[in-house]
């Protein structure tokens, strides 16, 4: 009976990995909001006689880590709050386009690379949520090299992102296919789209099918390819575009050590 | 091989339940803490002719459903944003003080409700994450009856809560038994103290230990006492003293419907 339990819940051979950066002043927040602002509301030894530390924070809900809600970039879309909990977790791929991305400045992934991935992968998974490793992700503490600016400029921001095309294709997979891309993004990046966009399409695409993204993902170089299972918990901010999210990952030793080559998962139930 | 990594991310046999009430206007936060704010960054459609919603966010870090982290209580424990990610795993289990909650104003869990527990149930698993279901949880939504005064006079707060003689038992549970416990609280309650407590013993016991408490749990009624798994994920508020957090339960359908009556879970590795 106990083997047959941890077999469920899978953590005798699971690892887990945070792809979450911290929130804080030293944040990377979308060069167009404003900034994080924290102020002590108790610190130190009470008179009572003891310890006590508790802040109040203000802040912008897209900063850092963060998934931004289908309602952030269409009027209709789900708010943060109501997105259903089974859609926060499941399979994770990761496309990497750190060659592209050496190409030029605000590299596009492309619907052939994203093709020439899925031709050597296989389809995608139903309820996958899809990671894009650009190699920005090194540049995360370097303000003037991750945003490509040191000015606070939006017009003047270089750093890869998703084409249009490709952004169509995970956001009619389910029509294509029968299979659900619950999340894109999962971008090492401080936007979807790529730096000099000015009508971010794939925000635009993937926000008209309920799809959420997830932006400023941390530690992608660590994350396998396939065979990842994540769960992205954002803030369940009340009617929020989006917030802060912590994003867990598991990956089984049998896919940390290369053994198990294309994993598949099917969607848990809600109660 | 497809077959092996369902029975590793056991999603094909699991239900997931959302323990976190949201975060806004409405979230209920201790007496003595500011409230929330929130303004429209952008709201409507744009020059560019696509719809964009974007808010700023102003709150204390203990707002609805959140951990405290050990350094609010102790001025050596750790902030939230370092505890380790595989302290945020583990099995749940949760300890009923109905009968008890019902029998005062501000009513304690006391080591005798503890040791019944424990004798019924068996010892904790290691990496345990335990809950208390006070039944204030119904209250939740009526902010009069769940703080016990319409005031914001904290002097006049009635919940039940822990006694310092049930958190010396969890706090030391590693000592006596070697098996730790990463989280209590998990109450359904304002604090974890009951709500006449001036000094907070049990938030002190505990932070000195490094474990972390869980306040205003939403959903106590629907986890079950014993073999659930949860993930208990924080905002990462850089040197936090805590933050909101979304606490996801996977409970197997063995465990729900009775089959399997006290399952057990290791702890997995860090990556």
């Amino acid at each position: 009976m106990l083997v047959l339990l941890y077999i469920f819940f899978g953590l005798t051979s699971a690892r887990l990995l945070d792809l979450s950066h911290s929130v804080g002043e030293d944040s990377r927040i979308w060069l167009g909001y404003n900034g994080f602002n924290r102020t002590a509301f108790f610190y130190g030894t009470q008179d009572a006689g003891f310890w006590l530390t508790a802040y109040d924070v203000a802040f912008p809900e897209h900063i850092s880590t963060h998934l931004d809600a289908p309602s952030h970039f269409y009027e209709h879309g789900l708010t943060v709050d109501n997105i259903p909990i089974e859609d926060l977790v499941g399979p994770a791929v990761v496309v990497d386009m750190k060659a592209r991305a050496s190409l030029s400045d605000n590299a596009e992934l492309s619907t052939e690379d994203l093709n020439k991935w899925l031709e050597k992968h296989g389809s995608l998974p139903d309820g996958v949520v899809v990671f894009i490793r650009t190699g920005w992700g090194e540049r995360y503490f370097n303000q003037t090299a991750y945003f490509g600016t040191d000015s606070k400029d939006v017009t003047k921001m270089k750093h890869p992102g998703l084409s249009r095309g490709a952004a169509e294709i995970l956001a009619n997979y389910n029509e294509t296919h029968g299979r659900r891309v619950l999340g894109v993004g999962g971008l090492d990046t401080p936007s979807l789209d790529p730096g000099n966009s000015t009508t971010f399409p794939a925000h635009q695409v993937l926000a008209a099918k309920n799809i959420y993204r997830i932006e400023h993902v941390a530690n992608l170089h660590l994350l396998p390819d396939i065979g990842a299972e994540v769960t992205v918990l954002p803030i369940k901010f009340t009617g929020g575009s989006g917030g802060p999210c912590r994003i867990l990952a598991k990956i089984s030793d049998q896919v940390a050590s290369g053994r198990i080559e294309h994993p598949s998962t099917s969607k848990p139930a809600k109660i």
